[in-house]
C-alpha cells in the first residue's frame, strides 16, 4: 500500500501550516512505501540545500521504518551502524524524517522536512503525519 | 528571479487538471531558474520511472531556456548536439519540458511532465505554463 | 539575483592577491545563487584535489547561506547535523566557503577556497567577498 | 607539462573576445593535461546547462588528444566508437573542445566552449588555443 496523492497533499498542507506557525521556511517531501517521491514543496526563501536533505530524510525514514533521528543515534562513531549514511546513495540520519503508517500498522510512506533547526524539522514532519491519523509506530512496520 | 511557490502550485494545479481531462496519470515537476526543485506531484498510478524523467525534463528545459522537444531535434544521430544527454547528470530531450518565462521575458523556472505519450506530456506542461501568463519564448530568455 | 561575471572576477582577483600574500597556492571558485559555477581558477602548483573541494565549499555555502565552517560546527559527531555532508552530492563543511550577499542583504552567490590550512582558506575567501562590499551576513540571507 | 594559469587566462581572454564578436554568451573551460580544471568563466546570460558541457568538452578533448568534433564522427550509430560517451563519467563529442599543444607537440591541456551553435563554440575554442601559438596537432600528442 502506498500513500495516495490526496493524503500526501494533506500531510504537506498540515506540515506547511506548522512551518508557518514556527516562522520557518521548509522543504517538505513525501515518499511512498517504495521510497519514491510522491509530492514535494519548497517554501519561498527555504535553503536550496534543504531540497535534497528533505527528500533523503523521507527516503531514509521509509527505508528503515523509523524516524531519522532514531537511526542517527545508532550511526554515531562507536555505535553499531556507524557510517550507514554511505549506503543507498546517501542517507540523512538526523531528525526531520518520520514514517507514515496507516491505521492497520502498515508503512505507506514517509515525510521528510528540512530548513530549520532539527527540532523544528521534526515538529513539522510530525504535524504532517498526525493529520493522517497515526504517529505511534509498531515495532517493525512494513508495507504489503 | 525565481518562480514563487504560489506560482509553482498554480502551474501544477492547471497541469493536473489537463492531465485529468486527458485521462492520464502524470508526474509534474517545477524547478526555479537555478534548476532547483520547487514543487512536485506524482498522481496516483503514475509510473515510478516518470519521477526522474519529469524532474529531468524541467531541469533540461531550464538549463537551455527552451522546450525539451526542441533540444531533442538537435540531439539525434548525425545532428549537431548528438549525445548532449550525457551532460548535467543526464538530460531528457523529448517533449514534456517547457520554460517558465515572466512578462518581462525573464526565465524564472521550468515545468516538466512525464507519464503518457510525449504529445500529452507536452500538452500538460503547456497547460501549466499558460496559467502563469506567458507561453511565447523570447529568443534567449534568461534570468536576472 | 546572481553575481555577475565582473563581480566574480573581482572577487577572485582579490582572493588571489591574498593567497599570494600568504604564500599559498589556492583553488578559488565562485558560484551564483543557484549554486551553479560562475568562475574558477587553480593557481599553479595548487593541489588537484582542491578543485572539487573549492567548488563544494562554494556550493555548500550557497546552499545554506552561511560560512562552511559554521555548518561544520553543527555536523560533528553528536551534534544536530551529523552526517549532513552526505547530502547534495557531497558537502564540505570545514572553513573556506563564504556567501556573497549584496547591499540589500540578498544572497547572490558564494566563494569557495581550498589549498592551504583552513584558516588561510577562509581568509582568502573573506578577502574575495570583502571587495564586493558586504561581509556581515543577515540572519537568513536569501535570493529573490 | 601542464598549461599554466597565465596561459589558461590568456586563452580564456582570447576566447571571450571572440565570443563577444560573435554576439554569444559562452561558458569557457580550460583543463590541464591531467584533464583537471584549471580555469573557467561563465559569461552573463550564458546557459546554466553549458557549464557542464564546456567542462566535459575540455576533458573529452584532453582525454583523447583530439577535437571533440573528430571523436563525434566516430561515435555515431554504426561507427567504431558508438556509445563512447558513456565512459569517463560522460563525454561530450560534438564540436567545441580543442586540445592545447605546446611548440614541442606536447599536449598541455584543452579548452572547451559551450553556449551557442557548435560552429561558434568551436570557433571560440580555436580562438582561445590560437593565442597560445599552436593549432596544428601532431598525430598522437601527449603529455610528458
Amino acid at each position: 500500500m502506498h500513500v495516495t496523492l490526496e493524503h500526501a497533499e494533506k500531510a504537506i498542507a498540515a506540515a506547511r501550516k506548522k512551518a508557518l506557525e514556527l516562522n520557518t521556511q521548509m522543504c517538505i517531501a513525501v515518499v511512498d512505501s517504495g521510497a519514491n517521491l510522491k509530492a514535494f514543496i519548497r517554501m519561498d526563501d527555504a535553503w536550496v540545500g534543504s531540497i535534497d536533505i528533505a527528500i533523503k530524510k523521507a527516503t531514509t525514514s521509509c527505508f528503515f521504518g523509523m524516524a531519522t533521528g532514531q537511526l542517527g543515534q545508532l550511526s554515531q562513531p562507536g555505535k553499531p551502524l556507524y557510517g550507514i549514511e554511505h549506503s543507498n546513495d546517501g542517507l540523512i540520519t538526523f531528525p526531520g524524517g518520520v514514517p507514515i503508517v496507516d491505521e492497520d500498522g502498515v508503512l505507506v510512506g514517509a515525510i521528510g522536512v528540512s530548513g530549520s533547526v532539527v527540532e523544528n524539522d521534526h515538529a513539522v514532519a510530525e504535524a504532517g503525519v498526525k493529520v493522517l491519523g497515526v504517529t505511534e509506530l509498531p515495532e517493525h512496520p512494513w508495507r504489503t
